[in-house]
């Protein structure tokens, strides 16, 4: 067992790496680990972008997860909200709360950690260990040129409504741990559970959205939920065809309710959820390709109050019972 | 019982305030809960100065301690690492998890938490809230001016070395409460829960000792432990004078061994170690003044390995053991 300062360097400090200065002033180069606070600077004409998650043993993961996983799903997570706003990650800080300071545990929840984080160039700035049940909270700071940041409250009516990748895998994943379902099949199982633990940021892509986008966010507690952040924000209305919401074959092969409610409404997916207006189709379609990652145009934007419209393929009006992401309550 | 989002929305989002602006442009206005990220930027010529403490049950407050006072500290730990790098506070954010949404708790948690933060024009700007064992994890922001933060590796040979305020009360009132010794009268029982419970951040006295001292940090593990991270990151010794470190009349009860632990390794004093040239005596004392809080004069920093020297008034060697403070270890 280590000392919480052997632990804090063992781990943590001899990984910190000041971050790629970004600008010749001397006067921004940070300060990391070992003082009393981490200093860093936007490079000019730019904002800090910051998102802050916490993430709980029992909540957010199951106990036998592997802690890569934790370590990197800790940090997707945050940098998923980043990419929501189109902010280039740079920094982030990292508190830790451990009932014991195992040294296998760390190793390999710093390996995850540490390889998302090199994979997008943003250095541990800061951070603080501490006993007690499993939690950790992650800080996390990008920059976004001034006006360019991608908000919630830019929808407009005639937008195109667009979410990217495939979206309910990683409520399958829970289903199928919790018991809810059996997955159709080996690959199927390995897919839905590489959903859940292993979210990737959309980090490239939200930075891509940058002038093109008008309203994004990423979805993180449902589809139907964080939609509706949008609405409520921009004071507008949604037409969504649910049956083009983008769905993984292993997620087809659930019953329609179990199906739709994952991919409606399952939380944890990490994808971006975005408008923009009917001239950016061409470019999406570019910027899609460019970024590797599928956009899908599931709706519109209409005025009106802040509310839903699902239809099915036809167009013709679906009712639907679902259950948003509440972490005070059963989901 | 609340739901996350009436919950965030009742005792949190209600309570944001934007940021006083800091200066005229227009882009550079904050933007806060309710958005993936918060957007913040120092103002011109200035760095953000960024810290980041989490707090659990039962490692930093005790179950039954006010919610009132839990708020407080939550914040004021975090503060205090402003204060102790000259920077001024500007915002911060929360994430908290709890394992019921209690009304009554979170009434008297935010309380505590925006009266302070109000104190010091601070404002929440994002958050996140979860259920699991009462953790909470605050990062927070302030702007110091290019150049002029205080660090920790700035001390040099010659230098005085201070304390503020009085040193051991917090971990005299812990130790009052784990039954190690009582306080002597119920004046001093009060004041020890005081200091132990509603720790006073050094904010203003840090920002007045911007080009006034070299190093500093704030006493958060004991002053033992803490004035080596001085001497260590400036590679000097210390020798400190151990009847000189101010403490209360109530600490002065207890017996010698018992005092010398709480003032010089009690951990949770939350006041500001520095080192200055002897050349700024004259200004210290106005500082001092100035501010309300008494400097104590305890030491000096010479050439050598980073060790501390501890002396009596006499000037004649002491030996002391002292515990370090280590979350992993017991006290």
């Amino acid at each position: 067992m280590l000392s919480e300062f052997s632990l804090i360097d063992r781990y943590f400090a001899r990984r910190e790496s000041a971050p790629t200065p970004r600008h010749r002033d001397e006067a921004a180069r940070p300060l990391g680990i070992g003082d009393d606070c981490a200093l860093i600077a936007p490079p000019p004409g730019h904002q800090l972008a910051i998102s802050t998650d916490m993430l709980v043993e029992g909540r957010h993961f199951f106990p036998d997860v592997d802690p890569r996983a934790i370590g990197h799903k800790a940090l997707a997570v945050n940098l998923s909200d980043l990419g929501a706003m189109g902010a280039t990650p740079h920094a982030f800080t990292l508190a830790l709360a451990l009932l014991r300071a195992e040294e296998s545990w760390l190793a390999a929840f710093s390996d995850g950690l540490f390889a998302l984080a090199e994979r997008f160039d943003c250095a541990l700035i800061g951070g603080d260990t501490t006993s007690g049940p499993l939690n950790m909270c992650i800080t996390v700071f990008g920059d976004v040129p001034h006006h360019a940041a991608l908000r919630r409250d830019a929808a407009r009516p005639g937008d195109d409504i667009y979410v990217s990748g495939l979206l309910g895998d990683a409520r399958a994943g829970l289903g199928m741990l919790l018991g809810e379902w059996r997955a159709p099949d080996h690959d199927a199982s390995a897919q839905w559970r590489r959903a859940l633990e292993w979210p990737e940021p959309r980090v490239e892509l939200g930075v891509a959205l940058r002038g093109v986008a008008h309203a994004a966010l990423d979805i993180s507690d449902g589809l139907a939920g964080d939609l509706m952040h949008i609405l409520r924000r921009s004071n507008v209305r949604a037409i969504v065809d649910a049956d083009a919401v983008p769905c993984s074959d292993a997620l087809r092969a659930l019953p329609d309710a179990a199906r739709r409610q994952c991919a409606l409404a399952g939380g944890d997916d990490y994808e971006l959820c975005f408008t923009a207006p009917a001239s950016a189709r061409a470019t999406l379609a570019e910027i899609g390709e460019r970024v590797g990652v599928p956009l899908t145009r599931i709706g519109t934007i209409e005025t009106g109050a802040p509310a839903i419209d699902w239809r099915d393929k036809e167009g013709a009006p679906l009712s639907l019972t679902l259950q948003g992401f509440d972490h005070f309550h059963a989901d």
